[in-house]
């Protein structure tokens, strides 16, 4: 049953021994809306932790700090940024049907909870948050502005990306205001490297091959460099948006080797090429920038298959 | 002589055949702050022209796109973004002793002009424009509002620098509400890269050596690279910045080879290393977290004095 934010708010004001479950594979807004909603409830005075089926990434690890953590009986369960159970990992099992809110911004999400309030129109699950946490009376301070701004940058791309809007960029100045120290964040989030990123950077971009006169690139990762960089699947995010960002590249294409010796590929494409129409060739799919599909075929076969359809797009001989 | 913003929009309501003059190697700030000045004017009926000492890269030409090229006689100079005259490279000639107003955002501005208006806590000259405009009673259309997003992007490195304040997050998201396409101005800004400049990054990880367990990190920029990767000066922006922001590294340091052989080190450093301390003993300077200095010896030589001078500053045996 949908709920609005204030009755949202009245029902966090009326539980107590809250949990506040983030998604598998976590990423900054997940973790900044669970640690800053854990913030503002122990600062209510009530018991809350956080629970997340998988371990967070180094760089998140400060979300939680000074967060208390507390062990109880849950009576109240609450998940932040989670668009389908499933997504709740080795979690689902333990929360499926007993789950009471769900506060989240995905256009896609799928009800499993006994309220939900989804702003699609929201960038990031923290760009909810912080209206949620005023609702409940509780001063923003600097640690919770922190959670939240983490989560805002992260899920736009450091603002870039065309879910950022106005009301993003107003809700980044305010916590900012409230004390987020935005450029430390940003420098985290954005201007750090691990040594096995910059070694399957260097790696990726040696193994890269342009095609008729630069418009198509491709470029594999392959299970040796994984192995060889110690890289973490972490290190690989992003990687697949290299080819497209070099000038003049309309399609982008990653070759992802699977330990069966299959390939995951990743497509990114500019306009007008549409990124979906050729995956589906192989029965894949994704939107017309950003799509993905497979081959049970060689390196060299599944290049070949993909250029041909690529060039068919570029309506080229 | 300092004056209002106020002051600034009342000459430039009275003035007519204005010519705005940028700095040298233009940048996103001073190419944004003229281009929408620019536009401004010419919708309020006045003839204006921009001008410049240096060609703007392709990147930036979008900003110009229908603003109608005019021939005049000029009869009221503005600088925008302009720090000091001799910024103004071969136009300093042409316009030094007739530039009436000068309309700045550094802190460091060297008066040059009859009238200045500079104010230090912008980010950017194009967080300074759209209340000039509004002052000029100009409606912001979309032309104007993607020229000044580019100067704050720009001039912010995506809204990340520390530079970037509250202030000028509302007007990021105030431009984007006046029709400015942040996305595509942000994609194009700072996700894209020429052959030359992913050419060159291939290279210089290439050449990356760790020392000290990863707490110094070295590369070089050969004359040999950018010869063989046709790179420009503008392909190597930003590049010395690529060994500090390693996990781990707390002293990034970058070789770039002189045409007569000898050696041009950016420094680049983390808390609490201090940069400027390291290349004082090499008779260089700079800032705590970036600094510079020259060896006139081989790259094996440079590279052992810098090692010596770093790890006592990392009080390293």
């Amino acid at each position: 049953m949908t709920v609005t934010l204030e009755e949202c708010a009245a029902m966090l004001k009326k539980a107590d021994y809250i949990v506040i479950l983030s998604h598998q594979y976590p990423d900054g807004d997940t973790l900044g809306a669970a640690s800053g909603l854990c913030r503002a409830l122990q600062k209510m005075g009530k018991h809350a932790r956080c629970e997340c089926s998988d371990e967070m990434g180094a760089r998140y690890r400060f979300l939680y700090t000074g967060v208390v953590p507390e062990q109880f009986e849950p009576q109240f369960i609450v998940s932040v940024d989670v668009a389908d159970s499933k997504l709740l990992g080795r979690l689902e099992t333990v929360y499926e049907g007993k789950i009471h809110l769900a506060i989240d911004h995905h256009g896609s999400h799928v009800s499993f909870s006994a309220f939900e309030y989804v702003d699609s129109a929201a960038a990031a699950t923290c760009e909810i948050l912080p209206k949620l946490i005023q609702l409940l009376g509780v001063e923003i301070d600097s640690a919770i502005a922190n959670s939240l701004y983490t989560g805002l940058t992260t899920d736009t791309g450091c603002l870039r990306y065309p879910n950022a809007t106005p009301a993003t960029y107003r809700t980044a100045a305010f916590l900012m205001e409230k004390g987020a120290d935005a450029a430390e964040i940003n420098r985290v989030m954005f201007d750090t490297k691990s040594r096995a990123r910059i070694e399957m950077e260097r790696r990726v971009m040696d193994s890269m091959e342009f095609f008729d006169d630069g418009r198509i690139a491709m470029m594999e990762i392959s299970c040796r460099m994984i192995e060889e960089t110690g890289a973490l699947e972490s290190d690989l995010d992003g990687l697949s948006a290299i080819p497209r960002q070099i000038e003049g590249v309309l399609v982008g294409v990653t070759f992802r080797q699977r330990l069966d010796g299959g390939y995951k590929v990743s497509l990114r494409t500019q306009p007008p090429i549409d990124a979906a129409a050729i995956c589906a060739h192989f029965g894949g799919g994704g939107h017309r920038g950003a799509a993905g599909c497979a081959f049970d075929a060689s390196l060299e076969e599944a290049k070949k298959q993909m250029l041909e359809v690529i060039r068919a797009q570029l309506r080229l001989p």
